[in-house]
């Protein structure tokens, strides 16, 4: 058990939304960035924590596309809500699950007490980079971000209960990016190659590598963290996509006991599950002393379930 | 104090090298890429430490650029050594101490008994981003890779003992590369945008602002570690450019005390510093008891302090 506790959070949307089979995706326009939704985020965030900042001990970035090659997406984080400090920046990434290691990996630096107060951050702008020619994962996915100020808590009941991640590589060309950096430099950029740069999803093999492997991480899950599906008030999976519902009901997930956003915001990438988190604060699906469990499916193939006692 | 240790460590270098200003630089070429130098220098690093991949509780890449946007470059290294195993794989990145990070945060997850062994590889091949009109960072950087198996040591005296990081974002544009990911896509590459996909190292800037910000830092170091100068065996700085020697002596850190390999390797990013480690324990300059300090400064702009003892 890591003891830490949530002390704000926040989330950022794009002013502009499309339906798209009469579903809702948000799509940034004008000015509107993956850093300015990061900081709206975290601004969002820091307010609710009532808090400032230079309160805070570390900035991580958990997205899974980084905005520049080099620095890192933290640092430029850094340089719009934090020019002046000496705050750590750092990112931490397994693309969609980023969040979700990010909480599972810090909550150690925090119960150890080598950070007090981290904000995390997932910003996404995944419509910049989709195929027009793959429907399915044209149709999913948004733009959005969400942020949470995490501290050290004094209540030992508090924190994260258990963290488990594995990495599948059977699936790791079946949700891609393959240019853009050293793999395919931009420099190789022509009409030819163009759908080289773009996400490449091939829904079919993540799903069927899913419904093989995550019964079973699941059911490890339980068992080595002692926890019983009877003690989990609520659970936040990845906005993956449509199959969701039905990977919830693979591991005996009752429809009551998770969110469901996918109609009105679609798949935000590393963003989905801490702005589900956000919204079920917000609604009172969960409330403190709640246990929940995160639950995502990430490109890798990699699945993260944590679980946390607000 | 985070009781971990070395159990093995190993480098890869591209088969090619060139001189520039008399100066020794390695260049990847033919079937050499970032992925095949990362595989090279883990499996070096596990026939050291004697161990297999299945041994390995996670695999992290610390590398600055990635090798594609998505999925993360630990996936794609576990793909080529890990394939049917589920040992998680995880990025972390602060540009060019992403290492010293990687194992500052990972020693935590050591010394609380999430992974027993964890496997960290840095590997870069700035040459393809580097542009021939700025011949300071032309002439700088080199290939390369290099992987340490850590665990958990059953003796007390043996471990992490201090880490710091710093981020300043004041040198956030200080050194970078614009484009290849939502900053500037790759669609957007022309003749004309062809230096904004290239490394961009404004070297006056980097240097004046390590030496208004890193003896401060050394300071604090030193006074929340406990350590003295005196306490400290030996050095392994970042091979950031050839003013290294001049910061080493801004610090007080005398000349036969730390690592200076600029000549005969140049600057590897990431790779750079765990390189050296590894070069400094081949040639005895470092042996098992000895503190060492890892120092490095990074784009973003990012400084790492970190004490271990061997």
């Amino acid at each position: 058990m890591n003891q830490i506790e949530i002390k704000g959070y926040g989330t950022a949307l794009p002013a502009e939304s499309i339906t798209l089979n009469d579903q809702t995706r948000y799509r940034v326009s004008g000015e509107e960035t993956q850093l300015t939704l990061a900081v709206e985020a975290c601004i969002a965030a820091l307010a609710k924590a009532q808090l400032s900042i230079e309160d805070i001990d570390c900035i991580v970035s958990a997205s899974a596309v980084p905005v520049q090659p080099i620095p890192c997406t933290a640092a430029l984080i850094h340089e719009r809500i934090a020019m002046g400090s000496d705050i750590p920046a750092v990112d931490i990434n397994t693309t969609c699950t980023s969040f979700v290691t990010a909480l599972d990996t810090f909550s150690y630096l925090i119960d150890a007490g080598r950070y007090e107060k981290v904000l995390i951050v997932s910003s996404e702008v995944g419509s910049l980079g989709l195929n027009p020619k793959q429907k399915e994962s044209y149709e999913l996915f948004s733009d959005g971000a969400a942020a949470f100020v995490l501290s050290k808590s004094s209540n030992s009941k508090k924190g994260v209960i258990y963290g488990m991640q594995r990495t599948w590589s059977e699936g790791a060309h079946a949700t891609e990016i393959r240019g853009g950096l050293t793999n395919l430099l931009p420099r190789f950029y022509t009409e030819e190659t163009h759908d080289e740069y773009l996400f490449d999803m091939k829904g079919k093999q993540i799903l069927s590598l899913v419904i093989k492997k995550l019964p079973k991480m699941m059911e490890d899950f339980y068992a080595e963290s002692q926890l019983s599906i009877d003690e989990v008030d609520f659970v936040i999976p990845h906005q993956a996509s449509r199959a969701m519902p039905l990977i919830m009901k693979k591991i005996n997930i009752p429809e009551h006991k998770f969110s469901n956003l996918l109609v009105d915001y679609g798949n935000m990438v590393s963003a989905s599950i801490p702005f589900s988190l956000c919204k079920a604060l917000d609604s009172g699906q969960v409330k403190e002393n709640d246990v929940v469990v995160l639950i995502g499916t990430a490109a890798g193939m990699t699945t993260n379930i944590l679980a946390i006692r607000l």
